[in-house]
């Protein structure tokens, strides 16, 4: 990984000026001294010896998070605001309450902004004006999946969201936001640079796939794995409530298959699982499944929405092309017909029932670990952006929080390596 | 209704012999003498005053279920039989551990046998031979849903059927199934009763729709809201999520919307309820998703399966003839495509989520009350079995276990009634 | 029971006035005709055929709920009042917000007040002044447990509490309470006869003991029972997980033992279950834990609270006397102590874990049948005070919501029939 | 830490024999060939730059874990044992069913025993013979809570337990256990070694409270946060249904406050969270808590049950020593008790109510995450007893699953940390 230079660089980026000269205010927090790390030690990204018993590089690490002792805001001038963009995530009310109470009680700012729906809520700000959040209206919605705030996707004009935190004279905005987010926070960072605006972006990475890279775990993926598992558990009773039963069960996963791969170790009864980073070989699966059947009479299929994407496209050109369905890109339908159609030409009856439980996952409310895990991520990034950091993530990485220049996250992709002991221990226990 | 002649008539039917002549055995269960009720008081239909004054009907009731003092069968030299058929549905293993507990513990009885595959199990025990149940095999099966003996659908020989029976030298089968299965008892029973065979079918009642005549509640309805709760829950937090949110939820309920109804009630957060006894009026349906969508910017409808299924069909042979999809009978996706045309043709910008739970709200395990029910359910069947009932449901009415003879159960249909104070309830949150 | 010439009598005086007179306005509830039972039909109370063939009594009937097609009141000129009395039980919120929403929402009346901490926020409501409940404040409530109103026991001045309600032009006061707070009401109510006032008493039964005389079941019953089965399986795996290891769960139940009996029938796990209705043989159960030990080397025992309070008494004045110890009172630790001691001097090893739930119980939030009850009660409630119903309970009985007069009620107990299919069962299944 | 030389000394001890020699046996699992590390690379336990400048350390690592190409043992021959030692924890039939199936299924082992009632079963094997676990055995297990092995605590003769491992002719023995029970491994690993026998003793890792050294997580601490959350939101509930409501919870926690901490950072609900690694001032507590209540009327207060136990220890010597009543040194009766008292003196009413989940929370199944874990745990023990690795942990560090030896484990404490990020941001949230 070439990546050691360009953190370098992008490390001296980090901070909205080098010369923090004027901007020293102290920091309101009322905590004994030690915690205020000015000098803090870095979180070193290797974690094991190298394959050829080389050293491991010392120079690639990661800056560790406040509380700062000098600020580069005055905290009691401050706006900040909130953004929620992308897909819904278990924690990110959690997030948004961690960061209003931290702005609102402990460095007591003047308003914490909440911008509905994504994006959208920075340039049509005057039809949908952001909430004013306060500790009455955060104070119960961790209790609840979702984001207050309303979320989007899709791109938005650069300059009109620079415009707008200009007009609510915003010093921090909170992206809590994906790969696709954070490309976006980066322009935004660049854009307020080039006006010579001191406004801070703080990244927090949000992607129930877990597949942002530099960060070993992001909120919600513990979540969505629990309920993932009761995704596969139903998909098992049905599968046993059947003659030949087969429990088919399509779960997230765009490009990484880690909630698959965990939510099938967790249930320990799935008999395949198919993920993205894994070739996908449709007639070994079929093998696969009808010689299950002969032995044990039902099974359980795991399969990650990203899997077959290139055969499902060549699919559709071939034999779908007059309808466009968008639906035929869906591995779970097509493996479905594909399955059933398979069977039914060698006479073995079976019953098959299809699950996609994306929406219940995604909309619960956040495990206590992952609640916990947000309370922190909200706290770090708060600290974050009063000390002048900008276009950086809160990232976790060797058990430490630690902050991660976004560029340098944007530079690589999180994907579960097949060659590893988890996916292994997947293979083990689907063997059977 | 004029079901009193019909069920006075059947009453006497629901004896194997209504002279036990020889036949009386005493009662092996330790309880005090009090517990066995030898003639037992009836359960009324009847709980409210005639509209017009008139005097209720007392001919009307149900008989009370055991344990009896005498019964019909030795239960050292008696074996069961247990199937299960039919959809999955919260507390079958309940169930099922129940007879088996109450049969092995009980009444000492020499084997339980569990048909595999329901009714199929008794016309191919030479392929897929019954389980012989034991206290270990059924101890814990109620922590897991479904049925640990499998299920199935469609007809089979009745006459193979009692063909079975006699060979595993069945004394009582136990029939856990919906109106479809409990049909079947009733001509398994005819059958016996023309051969002249002393075998007792008993039907546990099972439908996670509620919709059984003379059963007040079956066994996993209460489960099913409870899971069907959090599918609206989940379309909720979807709603609120986006801007101009629609979440849609497709539940259980063939012809009977209770499950829709309660869920909704208890949830609290939802806009539209549509059911199957309600008419379905799709312009009118569209027309308060936009005003709703003007007013509030998001909304949530949850629609039972069983929802205009005639308008399916019409729609379905007006414009998509060709291609017979059955997926078009899909009243969830029918709804989904129609709501987006409508608003995409008004340019109303919106994000539906579409949700469909139905396989994980069937296989969860029974909740505690269900659990409770099924426990006491179990028992009656097993007293009545033993008593030499037969062709009997076991009901529950007016706040008691009864039983309800099959056939008049299968003479009426159990809906919503959508003039009374639970509709009006769901009208009344669903207004606004 | 002779309650019969009590209820006519009572039946009549549960109107603030029986002549309407000028006092009828039309109601604003937006629903089709058939929904306002002017003369509604009336529920019976009897549901079985008597014992010795007499004919059921078809005077004893309770009063069918609304909505009413005229009012007592003007709805746009009504204050009302809700209370929450006693303990916690899973639903308040749920209550609260139902009778909010239906006085905000469907009868648009002026404002509702939610009294402080029960009967004391009538007496102090000027230290803790009522809250004005809103549409936004009740609108997630119930996704959490408890009472935002807060709670109190213990008796208040009458006169204090009418002087509160005359103070903030109260037409009707809802009080959420058991039988103590429902005794208050009609002392309350009776206040109001002797000023002459025209304010409406309306109670809504709240016991999680579910123990309130012709009520069937009281909200958040299935609750307590869903998270009693919690307790007694985390006793079940702590007794299996040691030798000769007991699990002892103490469950609510002062006078009745109906969460301990359903509890134990939903877990299948309990070996002895001991209610306040069945005499209390401290040797017996003694020894049935030590063959139980023998045969099985581990039980469970769940014990009702209200179990053998005059053996503890004894035992205390007997014996700890000097102390005056409070905990003495608890019968879960004097099980605990005495199975120890019989045990130890036997020579027998175990291992006995106790576990008390009950405030992790009666705090949880409404599962889903209990809301569903909660938002019905609620709005029954509201109809009955509109209708200027006075003194009356809104009940559930034979499968309807009905009017039970609080006299009525106050005058009987509910209690576990030990006698009964219910008790039995529990007894067969902890014969083992 | 001067660890470097212990563990590059034990490193060479942790396998039966350095000279493999004869001992090679191909394994047997049908896996890639990518996935036998012969010569893996080891997981550094240094993970931030020093605080000094200085370089890490790269000799402080820890080794990978299997599979190995090359088998100490030949699977076809090997009996296996199994023991689950001191209190409960989620995951231990996880765990054991993890070993039990990669032992069955992939390494086709002759027989897995597990031994009853920990170290107990390995003395007493005559009277309580070990149970032979199969995969129909095992295969439901992980959805129950606790072990069905059963545990104990307290020592047993090394001799006696080393002549049962000999009896029963086992090659490998898994220690599921915390620091005491691993103390005892080491001491068993010795004695085999004495003996010069050909037994591994594989040591997991098993401590609710996550206070092992050197390993990061262990299972089942996700799941007790997860559910000790749940106690604290009832405590929380508890505490505004009632004026100046007090919540007090003991969490877990003899020496290390995690459970609690996290506990409170995901409830977001606490007020006061006391852990034994923070100094115990009662005063201090006492004057937050009237302050509290002053301002907001109700609060909730976390404490670890290893909290204060010096003062404890003290004012029951100074008090209470006539009574020699152990419920003394209980922190949370005692702290109950004296803020009781604290605020009856200064005329403060209030109602305090004290939850105690221990046994509630230890005995529940494992979430998702911890399954996924425990089955990752379960394989890396087999795979390390496999290739005669002994006296060894399977420990979790810097995000990989490692090989700890025993005696490095047991020469540290882990401990929360009261100046990191973690802590501050528990001190953060309970300032209000």
């Amino acid at each position: 990984m070439k990546t050691d230079t360009l953190q370098n660089d992008l490390t001296q980026k980090n901070f909205i000026s080098e010369d923090l000269g004027e901007n020293i205010f102290p920091n309101p927090l009322q905590l004994p001294d030690n915690f205020f790390a000015e000098k803090p030690e870095r979180i070193l990204y290797q974690n094991t010896t190298c394959c050829h018993g080389k050293m491991p590089d010392q120079t690639f690490s990661f800056g560790s998070p406040g509380p700062y002792k000098h600020l580069y805001f005055d905290p009691s001038k401050v706006n900040v605001g909130i953004v929620t963009c992308g897909g819904l995530c278990p924690g990110l009310n959690d997030v948004i309450r961690s960061i209003s109470y931290s702005c609102i009680n402990s460095y007591k700012t003047k308003n914490v902004y909440g911008f509905r729906h994504g994006f959208a809520g920075l340039t049509r700000s005057h039809e949908s004006p952001p909430m004013i959040l306060t500790s009455e209206i955060v104070s119960n919605i961790h209790e609840q999946g979702g984001t207050i705030l309303g979320s989007s996707r899709g791109a938005q004009s650069i300059e009109e969201m620079v415009d707008t935190l200009v007009s609510y004279d915003i010093s921090i905005l909170f992206v809590i936001g994906g790969d696709g987010s954070q490309h976006a926070s980066t322009k935004i960072a660049a854009e307020i640079k080039k006006r010579n605006l001191k406004i801070s972006i703080i990244g927090i990475p949000k992607t129930i796939d877990n597949d942002i890279a530099f960060v070993y775990k992001t909120f919600g993926f513990d979540t969505a794995v629990e309920h993932a598992r009761k995704a596969i558990n139903a998909a098992h009773v049905e599968a046993i409530g059947s003659f030949n039963g087969i429990g088919l069960v399509k779960l997230m996963g765009r490009d990484a298959g880690f909630i698959a791969a965990h939510a099938s170790l967790a249930s320990g009864n799935v008999n395949i699982c198919l993920i993205p980073e894994e070739p996908f070989d449709l007639e070994q699966i079929l093998k696969r499944i009808q010689s299950r059947l002969v032995k044990r009479d039902h099974l359980v299929i795991v399969v990650a929405e990203g899997v077959g994407q290139d055969i499902l496209v060549d699919e559709e050109s071939k034999r779908f092309d007059e309808s466009g369905n968008p639906k035929l890109k869906d591995i779970g339908l097509f493996l479905k017909q594909k399955i059933c159609t398979y069977l039914e030409k060698r006479h073995i009856p079976h019953t098959l029932k299809y699950i996609d439980p994306s929406y219940m996952i995604r909309s619960t409310k956040a495990n206590a670990i992952d609640s916990s895990f947000c309370l922190q991520l909200g706290m770090h990034a708060v600290h974050a952006g009063m000390a002048g950091k900008t276009n950086t993530l809160i990232g976790f990485w060797n058990q430490h929080f630690c902050l991660v220049p976004i560029q340098l996250s944007l530079s690589d992709k999180k994907r579960v390596d097949i060659n590893d002991a988890m996916w292994r221990a997947v293979l083990e226990i689907t063997q059977g």
